[in-house]
């Protein structure tokens, strides 16, 4: 994984399938890969989109993410059957062959066995020309990154197998670090604190605000996120000394 | 809620929120949502879209959704904190006052009674001029509709809890109705067959296939979509056909 260490990187991630539309399956996904790509590649991924599985809308999607993100993360769409058009939808996209993908096909070969290398399965080795494989180290079918697209299976134990291979594909950039505070209070009484100590710190320190319930009790946690370490601390000791201030008590 | 049995309704949700896209916090708005408007109001949800809280983001998004769809959903950002940006953002979008409602107000001065209600709670009750309340039974705090757009909390336990007092605003669609039958087999095994008769049924039934784990044995989710019920009950039994004549299993 190549470094750059001064540079804001961002990702978007497509996902690519009607039953998350439908509600049918939630997807655990985006929040699997928005972490990871945080904490270890010191990515930020900044929209996500659900898409269902039509050609056209792909086509269009994947050509707007592409120009506005550093990376494109797709889910779902790689299978045998009918309604995983993902490869050949990019192919569309790029304007590029849609074609058996010599090292796919051998590995899915190998893994098969000839005699139950039937059709469908056949259909996971094509790909648009010019892409580079992601190892499955579960269930044999590859993915592959194309200029700047990486494609990912939807199932999230095979995703979850497959994402460190993506390593070496990405370059790395700033680590945003975070701290969090959860606090026995409602947002609203300490929103105008919060506003005042955000203004402070304008854009060096991002502070979100989440209400929950815990254990029969409500509070709120305050999230810092940054990509300097001597900000965020200086942040939340302020936090810190407003929360002492108000009397407001912490969860331990 | 007015009826449209002829008519496809769509919708698309737009989720504002730094805490999903950090992989902080698990979305579950999209598929309670998008299984109630599918059941209960007939209308599909055709995209979802994650992005951060940044009022420019909003505005184009907003722009851009609420011309290519019948409805658009909005989740989070309507809280008393200074990352709270939906109302304004959409004031900003549709170049209309940012201002107290009224009724709005007076609903959260009575709730926090007036030596409580303060400017962080003020906030609330702050939306775009000629925007209609969504009441909230749990915590008082309304959403809103504007045009297409409909402004829901993000906290899921409160979005549930509001989501009859949408209705009333919505026109029926469609109903798209479901069946499903998951077998034990994979999905390259069956992938030829369904391609047959998706084609057959062309855009009158749609099919969709799913691998899963469950029980220590795999399997696949063959899903069929239609608002036609006898396409759709026909389509479920010329694939229980193929399944007996390939002696595949029926989970029970």
């Amino acid at each position: 994984m190549r470094k750059n260490n001064k540079k804001k990187i961002n990702a978007a991630i497509l996902i690519i399938g009607n039953e998350i539309l439908s509600g049918r399956t939630q997807d655990l996904n985006v929040s699997f890969l928005s972490d990871w790509l945080n904490k270890k590649c010191g990515i930020t991924v900044e929209e996500v989109r659900v898409i269902p599985d039509i050609e056209k809308k792909i086509v269009i999607n994947i050509l707007e993410l592409k120009k506005n993100f550093n990376y494109v993360f797709t889910t779902g769409g790689i299978g045998p059957t009918h309604d995983d058009i993902t490869a050949k939808s990019l192919s569309k996209a790029f304007n590029t062959k849609y074609e058996y993908h010599k090292e796919a096909y051998s590995i899915l070969e190998n893994y098969y066995g000839r005699s139950k290398f039937n059709d469908g399965r056949k259909k996971m080795a094509k790909m648009p020309r010019g892409s580079s494989l992601i190892y499955n180290p579960v269930s044999a079918a590859p993915g592959f990154i194309i200029k700047n697209i990486i494609c990912l299976p939807g199932v999230p134990s095979i995703l979850k197998s497959m994402i460190d291979n993506v390593k070496k594909y990405l370059v790395k950039g700033l680590v945003i670090f975070n701290k969090s505070i959860s606090l026995y209070t409602i947002e609203s009484n300490i929103s105008k604190d919060l506003k005042k100590i955000q203004n402070k710190f304008s854009k060096k320190v991002e502070i979100g605000s989440y209400p929950f319930f815990r254990l029969g009790r409500i509070g709120v946690s305050v999230v810092l996120r940054s990509s300097n370490k001597n900000k965020l601390d200086s942040c939340l000791s302020q936090i810190k000394k407003m929360v002492k201030k108000k009397k407001i008590k912490v969860f331990k």
